[in-house]
């Protein structure tokens, strides 16, 4: 084994003790003081805050385990990043920025001097300030600390194709406990030593939640090593609460897992390695709750326990001996020995920081992952065009061209682009990626394996919160990629969609934070189809979900066919600081653009498709009634209607207006992409009124019309949860969305009817009872699945 | 160690085998067949399915393992119910059901007979049948099979409080890569042998998901082994293919569980139990994926490979030599043996099921819970009022109430109700329950420990999967309870929150499907609050998933204070079959309403504060504007807003209506609860403007209003995802609906003016504008929390 860390030498122990205990008071300075930041004078009410927040508990173990990797980084020169888990540790992490130098530059009100220190205590989960965990304004986070369970998936994530890179995850034992944190050890189970970098998680069981214990601090000792060693991992634990003990033990530990890391990748990398998943280290540090604070409190044990978990002396403000306690608790860090006359950090204590701000955890560039992007070289996607003769003729699926699109971003990009797909690459017709690359797999592959091996680059595995996150941390990390699930199934991983574009909105507003990939989504079983799959299948929760995200952020692509999907993925994949949303079926559909027409119209967003109307049959004026669409499946319907229309009631003047990006439809003041009024009436009409089949709730199209020029107009149809394991048509019946559905809204809500209007509606009107009838007797006939074709009309 | 299963006898080993072979019979039939059912002729192609749908793989070992449950059953008289984790097993549980004689009645087309089972095997995948999984449609099912990962967290739910009752969960070894499935392990942490009953968990390894290996199936098999080890379990693993020696192996690991675990309850039943936690049985069973079907196709290897996921022989009706295939693999169950002439199960095949059909795992009245359900003893809500002598003059921490209300069900109904809280139950100021009941917790307990012990209910663990999970099993097996989260987390367990309201609306079709106990869920660290927590902690995004679920099942109400809560938890507490969303911050906040107004206010779900308003200054005739509410906040920013305008506008007539049950606003023939057009007219007015403040997304009421008259008038004011680390103020400042905005809103919108509003007007912005500088200057002044009080004025 390489022996790379040699044990802790005298100046560098004083040196690492020393950041730490400036880092503890850092953190007790800005839960507490909003004056008098280096005790200057005797501890004053005055000086402590009037609202007392932030979590002392987790803090200095926090940044015990900085000082330490910083260490590392310094002797050995690795490139290093550092995931928070554990939720509330902001200040340790806030403070280790401060004392290397790099949050100065990113708050430049916090200079290192008394007065910047006054001015970091007092925005620290304060009005205007930063939160109390670690988050996107935090120099060094990819991570946002508030939601817990996506420390390790964030780790993996980041290190996928950055071989040079070491992750060192701090995991809590409060959320260890949740489903997702669990389900990530296994991401070693994916990781390829040779083209991959390194996570070196580090489990900090201090005991204690909020109110009770954790479930790995209290389970027996065996258990926990025994799981973690089933997960994988070879587990080396380090122990106590004694100074220097504690710093010799954690050096060691640290060495060990590094030189086993080394091992493992100089293996992998020189061709010596044979090819087994390697078990990899992992560190358990168990130390105590709010480690160096108060022992006790009111004669209750307070370090090591729960009661150290937030603040730990509460009465500071009223009571003189809290406020004693406190002040015999800040200067027991030996301030002398830390800040200087000026309030800067002593040399000792920089004596701990990396040399090269680039070099630290919290100047990382691996941390502001804009900085290493590169664009990805792209494919000409107008190779791939699905060659539409005659409209609707044929039967494509659509995404496999899109798989055909991410084949050829994987051979051009073969270090910057991956897809992300919970076991359903081919299920998605996703399938021609397999021509570039396997999936990856570092566990035991057999004969009857396809695709599936080391050097894959597929990333599949039955977790929504795995891949979805380990695409988040690639993209914050600056590359590539598209996470593609079932339509239903995106919700399991909301959350995680939610709060990554929360960071992304307020990325946007931090100058220091460069611009990074876009996080793409792709639906494609929907919730129109998965027929056979029934209701639990069947649900478009996340297009209504990126709804009510922030307009800076939020985007939803709605291609009705192939070669639009392909413009869209293009401008997706280009694209930065989004959430792009795309949904689009796996199932044949209908083809209705050139590509020609498909770049026209998605670079609009959305426009008339006039061979789908009749306008041209008529003079200038208004349409009766305008059926408007969003959607492959609710086009299919429209285009129907108006085919039904143009046959059987010509007189009837209609316009076919199809929307392939939804938040055109916002005006231009609630959304960047919002059309212009001028725009919007040119579509829409003023006065006409509108039969809107949308591919989602139709409430989502009331609150995309909210300010247009009288909304009422708009007459919606949409998925109204009403679903079962029946034919794809019927979908559209029981939603009411149906072709026939249009027919009857069109002819109710026209400001004019021809003559026949009332017989077509009771054709439609038969029509759907004669479904009716079929459906209810399937039992007895036993029909081929039923579908829907222009011809069939 | 008890023994309570002997050795498998030759006639039960005939019986179970016999039942197996019939249970695949089955299974191959609802994939296959559409005719010919019991091949009484030789298979043709128009006997075969046009589409054929459905996942053989894991069907014969689902079915394996509920043969020999039944034999344990027969034997023990022990009480099971059978989760099926693997997502698309649906054949062999719906088989197993039929085979038990419970289907028929469920489904009487379904008779046991030639003619029952062709329908039976007609309905599967197919058109308004049943879906391809276990779901709300399977007797004895109380796990919907779609979305994976919930398999082991439901077992425990359905455990809690019922000492009898065993619950076999098979864990597919796909599901076993999800996040939450991981995490669920961890349920014997909470699991007292004493008063609850015992899961035992089968993971089923037959290796593949649908395109790949899984990660358990190719792990090193120690590292297997530790990793249940780990997480507490003792491991029993029975592994092959051949019978009957996979009979008899399994029969001795089950009679080994089952003896384990009656040790186990004795122990702790009979007093000598010494209170550390069980090391549990577990089962691994590897058997291959699609067993006993076809060992090969076109060359390659099927039988235990990922190519029996589905459909193995897909060329059926086509190919001849397929169909040969198929029939020779169906014959080869051995047909005569199974059914009769007639089509029944032959006496050996039915010797298989437990005589009652009650003790069936299919029959049990556990997976019908309805058939248990107490209503809950309610303690009176009233004798729990907050008295309201001055409106607004004191501060309560609303929720408290409900902490105390909660602690008197605890007590009337120590069996039947329980909390179930990620960590959060004091933080959420619910810990009035600790008064009658502990946080449940088996691992060590230390003396720092509060309100922790073996016998505890009330049910924490820092994992929304987990206790939102809990909690829907606990429901189905017909107790009573409640979820409480942070607002913004609870998106973390939103898809769970879709898939049981879609499993309450399929249930409510479903006539042999008896009421159970609504799901409630409080939502009380809220978008709003969480000023110190910043962007992360705030969002609205489950009230916003709510308003799109079904409307059989979607209830949503924002009480405004202390007593209108207690009336909303006794109503939810009393209702079956909903999914109930309550939401309301856990800071202190004015009180409105006395109980007594409360209750009428509530009874209404919306109503108009005349108090509030002005209108009593005035005679007949219309408000110049609505002022409404929904939700805490925003009724207290409503409420001051009226207060601004009497003060400084007393010539302005307005009316300030308050909604608490917020699906009243949709109109009767939207959703049940809504509200006639006549009371509409009476709170909303036909034709005046409306300014309506919102604790969620402003979509949402717009789509709540469709159809209202003119429900353009509607300006609505609601969480615009505007967020960060602030005051509470800041945040509805942010988001445009303080108390200012609403004033300025209002005059912008009144129909008609008095003089001075123009000034009024002015006046707000200019403490709009003063807030600005106070925020953009709070570092220098360090301020107090700036709160909201009427006072303030």
């Amino acid at each position: 084994m390489a022996e790379l860390l040699p044990k802790l030498d005298d100046s560098e122990l004083a040196s690492i003790d020393a950041w730490w205990r400036a880092n503890n008071y850092l953190t007790v300075g800005m839960i507490y003081l909003q004056a008098n930041p280096l005790l200057r004078e005797p501890l004053r009410p005055d000086h402590i805050k009037p609202r007392l927040l932030g979590h002392w508990g987790t803090s200095p173990g926090l940044a015990f385990i900085w000082a330490h990797a910083s260490r590392l980084i310094k002797r050995t020169g690795q490139k290093c990043l550092y995931v928070t888990g554990p939720g509330h540790g902001g200040p340790s992490i806030v403070g280790a920025s401060y004392l290397e130098g790099t949050y100065t530059p990113a708050f430049p009100y916090a200079t290192q001097d008394a007065e910047g220190m006054l001015k970091l205590f007092r925005t620290f989960s304060a009005p205007g300030g930063i939160p109390s965990h670690a988050s996107v304004t935090t120099p060094g986070s990819i991570h946002e600390g508030g939601e817990l369970g996506y420390a390790l998936i964030h780790a993996f994530g980041s290190v996928f194709d950055n071989p040079d890179l070491l992750t060192i995850a701090v995991v809590g034992d409060g959320e260890a406990e949740t489903g997702p944190l669990e389900g990530s050890w296994k991401g070693i189970s994916f990781l390829n030593p040779e083209r991959d970098g390194a996570v070196l998680p580090v489990l900090h069981l201090n005991g204690g939640k909020i109110a009770a214990p954790t479930v790995l601090a209290r389970k027996p000792r065996e258990e926990v090593t025994k799981l973690f060693e089933g997960h994988g991992y070879e587990v080396i634990e380090v122990e106590g609460e004694d100074t220097p003990g504690m710093h010799h033990r954690f050096a060691e530990a640290l060495a060990t897992a590094y030189a086993k890391i080394k091992d493992i990748q100089d293996a992998a990398r020189t061709g010596s390695w044979d090819g087994t998943r390697p078990v990899w280290p992992m560190i358990i540090l168990r130390s105590p709750k709010g480690w160096t604070g108060p022992k006790e409190f009111e004669g209750k044990k307070m370090e090591g326990t729960w009661r150290s978990h937030q603040v730990p002396l509460s009465g500071v403000k009223t009571d003189p001996e809290h406020l004693q306690q406190l002040e015999a608790w800040m200067r027991s860090y030996n301030l002398d020995e830390l800040f200087n006359e000026d309030g800067s950090p002593t040399d000792l204590v920089k004596s701990a920081n990396p040399d090269d701000p680039d070099m630290t955890m919290s100047g990382t560039p691996y941390a502001n992952g804009g900085k290493l992007m590169r664009p990805l070289e792209m494919p000409d996607f107008r190779a791939m065009a699905v060659a539409v003769e005659q409209r609707a003729t044929e039967r494509v699926e659509s995404t496999r061209k899109l798989g055909e699109f991410m084949r050829e971003l994987y051979r051009l990009n073969p270090e910057t682009f991956r897809l992300f797909c919970p076991d359903e690459t081919n299920s998605n017709r996703l399938g021609a990626v397999f021509e570039a690359s396997d999936r990856t797999w570092m566990e035991e592959v057999t004969d009857d394996d396809e695709k599936l091996s080391r050097n894959g680059r597929v990333m599949e595995v039955l977790s929504e919160h795995n891949t979805h996150g380990w695409l988040e941390a690639y993209n914050l990390t600056g590359r590539h990629g598209l996470f593609a699930t079932y339509e239903a199934f995106a919700m399991v991983s909301a959350s995680q969609t939610i709060q990554h574009g929360k960071w992304l909105q307020e990325a946007g507003e931090l100058d220091w934070r460069e611009s990074i990939p876009s996080l793409n989504i792709l639906l494609s079983s929907t919730a129109w189809r998965n027929d056979h799959n029934g209701f639990s299948h069947q649900g478009p929760g996340m297009l209504q979900l990126l709804l009510n995200m922030g307009p800076k952020v939020a985007r939803v692509y709605l291609p009705p066919d192939a070669n639009s999907l392909l413009w869209v993925a293009d401008h997706c994949f280009r694209s930065t600081d989004y959430v792009n949303l795309i949904v689009q079926d796996k199932q044949p559909q209908p083809q209705w653009l050139t590509m020609e027409e498909a770049i026209d119209h998605c670079t609009r967003g959305a426009s008339v498709w006039e061979w789908a109307g009749n306008e041209d049959q008529f003079g200038p004026g208004q349409p009766d009634i305008v059926l408007a669409c969003a959607g492959d499946i609710m086009t299919m319907e429209t285009v129907a209607a108006a085919e039904i229309i143009k046959a059987k009631l010509p007189a009837m003047r209609i316009r076919v207006v199809n929307v392939v990006n939804l938040m055109t439809l916002r005006r231009p003041k609630d959304h960047p992409q919002g059309m212009s009024e001028t725009l919007f009436r040119e579509l829409f009409t003023d006065t006409q009124d509108v039969v809107f089949a949308f591919h989602g709730y139709p409430g989502g199209i009331h609150q995309l019309m909210h300010g247009r020029p009288d909304a009422d107009r708009f007459r919606v149809r949409g998925f109204i949860e009403q679903g079962t394991t029946t034919t794809p048509f019927d979908m559209v019946v029981k939603n009411r969305a149906s072709r026939y559905h249009l027919v009857i809204d069109a002819i109710n809500n026209a400001k004019a009817l021809p003559a026949g209007a009332d017989d077509l509606k009771k054709w439609c009107e038969a029509q759907l009872a004669r479904h009716e009838e079929y459906i209810v007797e399937h039992l007895e006939d036993m029909p081929e699945v039923r579908d829907w074709t222009l011809s069939e009309l």
